[in-house]
């Protein structure tokens, strides 16, 4: 059968929060045209990821079928969504199409890897549509937690998909597109074949709350506060950081945004014509010659981040300005799972100082994502006939399944790798394809699988051994051979130095090493690697990594 | 002026969560004797600690006071209570007092590390006490998630400290001694100088809820259920453990209690008779021939520790068992701050089976701990002059002291290294005294600042390339100079073999070195550092760690 087939299959964001990356096609099998819609980054962790500055989604698949893909899709300028497209711009060479304010962010990342500026499209608000092989694509407003995130409207021949994009049904956002349920009811008049939906909060069973309830729990506080005034939130939450700098300046503080993604936010915000009515800001150098009480700091660093103004500012003075007894610091944000250590660290750092921090309080931070209520909302609203959820875990995407199942709807749980056509009567896994994570290690891109990382890991672990030894031209091994030690304690058990004793156990087993072995590397190689782990067992109770190296002398 | 001090030092918990050790003295300044309440360990993690197995408070300041001691005394079988003894028995070498439970655990770990259990005297509960120099000692129960948990009354000469160890106040614990109030009040009795008192959940505002409370509900999700039913708890919470299997019970099934951890503490329960009335378990190996809907587990790791049973399961047959869908897992537990990801794993997994779980629900678990209102009764009940915040992070011990403050008592912050002095007519801090950690990794104790775990976080996060070179006798360096790497990519900018394209540029730089470099190890090593990671900047963007291995070859 030859008929055309409608395909979602995620690489990226379908088992996790970030890297999120998902790909729609149409037409015959394997001659489906494609578009990708999401480009983004998940960040590292010591556990998995020691030394990896971000994770990028295994686009593989997609690397060779470049002659059918027909563009990229950007729904929003979070860095799980766009942070990739500068990073593999490269590798898939295709239009990037976004609306105005994430356009912005993406063109400033294809610039930052040489890329060309011209390689983004700003797309208006749907109706407006972008036309595209058998695809036409419409930006949806709907509302998030950053300026014109949009859901996106995928018409194809075989129906209607609704990408919800990452997003929470807000009604006074404060700053940009209110959710808009009439938009989205045209939206769903001649039917929605698929909603393919954002399932990060589906276990939040609370309403939703509106940005515009934190605005006057904010300006309370700050109202109350008698010394400095430092805030932080997640850079990328425009709308807040206006609800911050507005209370601010009702209480008559001057307003100084510190961290460079505090400002590229804002400057991207005022350049797209989004951020009109903010407070004059002050700029750091010039914060420090105002008197405390009159000033309010906003900064990077709600996670903890180690280089970010907030934790430069718990360990003493950034830009001239030190935190002290009276001040109060808060965390307008919600730590995200994973950084509550490095969160904690500073917040006992400014306890230290005697700074009063307010932190992880409902009362100064909203959600950008869907509540369970919201999820059934936007399921009435656009009364699909399959809900695919995506960008969660996959404790997340089953439980959403099941809660549209419930609805009587048809729930598809298609993790990562899962390609689901959408054309039949009823949507059918029709592949599984191979996906997984690609590690942005300094200038270099490393395969999870390659070794490298885990490589970091087991010497993090266990240390590492370093062994070097010479053979003469006639294969006898010199009596000198090296060992150091890296990570290791200096002695062990016997109190007498662990590389020594390492050096004279393999003096002691290379002396009655015979020729055929002294000739064979690898030999010679397993022979150091059990005497030094040996040894170590024996002194310090590990099991060092062992390198070997073996350097043969060769007559002149 | 010579007038006896009562001192209170803490060693370990004032300044975070895990590894108590407090020290009590008595007596004129320099020659107080000394009592040395908790010596418990923390857990060590990958962003701080690599490869370490256990973390202890540093008691050096103790270790030369040995003549001073007269005896330690453990408030409860909690690791972060008693995980050190058998560790740091052979440095402190003192008497350790406890409660039968706790005296059961503590011995175990000396004879693990080769001691007497001889060293462990059983003490009855208060009024009973135990007079050692100044000091009368006794041991008041108190409701917390283990049995036989103590709060300490310390009559020394100066009046009564009370000593609270963890707790909270619970009138209905399942198992065990309920909260005393009529105690409590006895205690409080001719006066209470100091309460020195846990701070954990100071930031919780709510009641705290009584440890029966859960056993309803648990009781009616396992009579819900169809397939097996599987939950995890800390498995020193005696009581919950008898909660679930008494749930397990009721409904038909058969109990197996799976994990070393989960099986010692049972035995101890039973063994000092604590645990009197326990449903019949079956063994793991029996358990895979018993239907499944007729079958409970009760197993070790809810904090997704990755050897435990519960990430076992979650990875497949463990004991011939495998969960599958329609089986329900139960976490009948808080995931610890900064065990979100490993426990978000194990979820994750049992989401991919198709197993319904239940987690993170205050329906099915309960703190241990007390929160403000509990805290608050405490002081009403003992209404002590001074109250010293311990057992928590900066942050809450600031809190606490504020509280204190506010209820009309003199809070004192002190942190780890802080002496106080409580005999005069207010608490003064006398000393600073330093401390810290020590990291027991493998079989040896590692120092904080030794720089073994420095270097393994940086291998990890840098990479490690090792480099051998060797020089005649004539102080020229040899050609074959070889270059290894361990956690850095193959290859990078230039495609090229990174390991040789570092060989070749220190083959040119080497060729151009003078003899008196070549004589220099120093300024060799630092020629080729600079060479190394120059290369790798350009080639990967990355400056590795590196080690030089210099052989110097000698005329026969």
């Amino acid at each position: 059968m030859s008929r055309d087939r409608l395909i979602y299959l995620p690489l990226g964001g379908a088992g996790e929060i970030g890297m999120n990356a998902y790909v729609y096609g149409y037409g015959p099998e394997g001659k489906e045209r494609l578009i990708l819609v999401d480009l983004g980054i998940a960040f590292p962790d010591m556990d998995t990821t020691p030394g990896v500055d971000v994770i990028l989604p295994d686009i593989s698949w997609l690397e060779d079928k470049l002659d059918r893909l027909e563009g990229v899709f950007i729904t929003h300028a979070h860095e799980d969504h766009v942070g990739g497209v500068g990073h593999l711009h490269g590798k898939l060479n295709a239009q990037i199409h976004a609306r105005a304010f994430t356009a912005n962010h993406a063109r400033r990342k294809l610039k930052e890897q040489g890329h060309d500026e011209g390689d983004v499209t700003i797309c208006d608000p749907w109706p407006a549509t972008t036309e595209l092989g058998p695809f036409k694509i419409g930006f949806v407003p709907i509302s998030h937690s950053i300026p014109e995130s949009s859901a996106l409207v995928i018409d194809t021949p075989a129906g209607r998909i609704v990408h919800s994009g990452d997003f929470k049904i807000d009604h006074t956002p404060v700053l940009g597109e209110p959710f808009d349920e009439d938009l989205f009811r045209e939206v769903a008049k001649g039917g929605v074949r698929a909603l393919v939906c954002d399932s990060t909060n589906v276990f939040n069973a609370h309403e939703g709350r509106s940005e515009s309830t934190v605005g006057p729990n904010i300006r309370e506080l700050v109202a109350a506060s008698s010394g400095m005034f430092v805030a932080t939130t997640f850079a990328s939450n425009v709308a807040r950081l206006k609800s911050l700098a507005d209370a601010g300046e009702a209480a008559g503080r001057s307003i100084c945004l510190m961290g460079r993604a505090m400002r590229r936010m804002t400057e991207a915000a005022v350049e797209e014509g989004i951020l009109t009515e903010f407070p004059r800001t002050v700029s750091p150098e010039d914060a420090a010659d105002i008197p405390r009480e009159n000033l309010m700091l906003i900064v990077t660093g709600s996670q903890g981040e180690r280089r970010a103004a907030s934790a430069q500012l718990s360990q003493g003075k950034y830009f001239g300005l030190e935190m002290k007894q009276g001040d109060t610091f808060l965390f307008s944000s919600k730590t995200i799972p994973g950084n509550e250590k490095d969160v904690a660290r500073i917040i006992n750092n400014f306890s230290e100082m005697g700074v009063d921090v307010v932190s992880d309080s409902d009362l100064y931070h909203v959600s950008g994502h869907a509540n369970r209520p919201d999820l059934e909302a936007i399921q009435a609203l656009l009364d699909p006939q399959v809900v695919i959820p995506m960008h969660g875990e996959h404790r997340h995407l089953r439980e959403h399944a099941k809660l549209a199942d419930g609805l009587g709807r048809v729930g598809v749980l298609a993790p990562n790798g899962t390609m689901v056509d959408l054309a039949g009567n009823k949507p059918t896994v029709v592949d599984h394809v191979e996906t997984g994570r690609t590690y942005l290690d300094g200038a270099t891109l490393v395969g999870q699988f390659d070794g490298v990382i885990r490589d970091r890991i087991r010497m993090a672990l266990n240390g590492h051994a370093v062994v070097a030894l010479m053979i003469e031209d006639d294969d006898q091994v010199m009596e000198d051979t090296w060992v150091d030690l890296r990570g290791l304690p200096e002695a062990g058990r016997s109190r007498r130095n662990l590389a020594e004793e390492m050096e004279r156990d393999l003096a002691q087993r290379l002396e009655r090493v015979d020729r055929k072995t002294a000739r064979d590397d690898d030999a010679l190689e397993s022979l150091i690697k059990k005497s030094i782990q040996q040894v170590a067992q024996e002194e310090i109770g590990k099991r060092p990594e062992v390198t070997v190296l073996i350097t043969r002398l060769t007559a002149e």
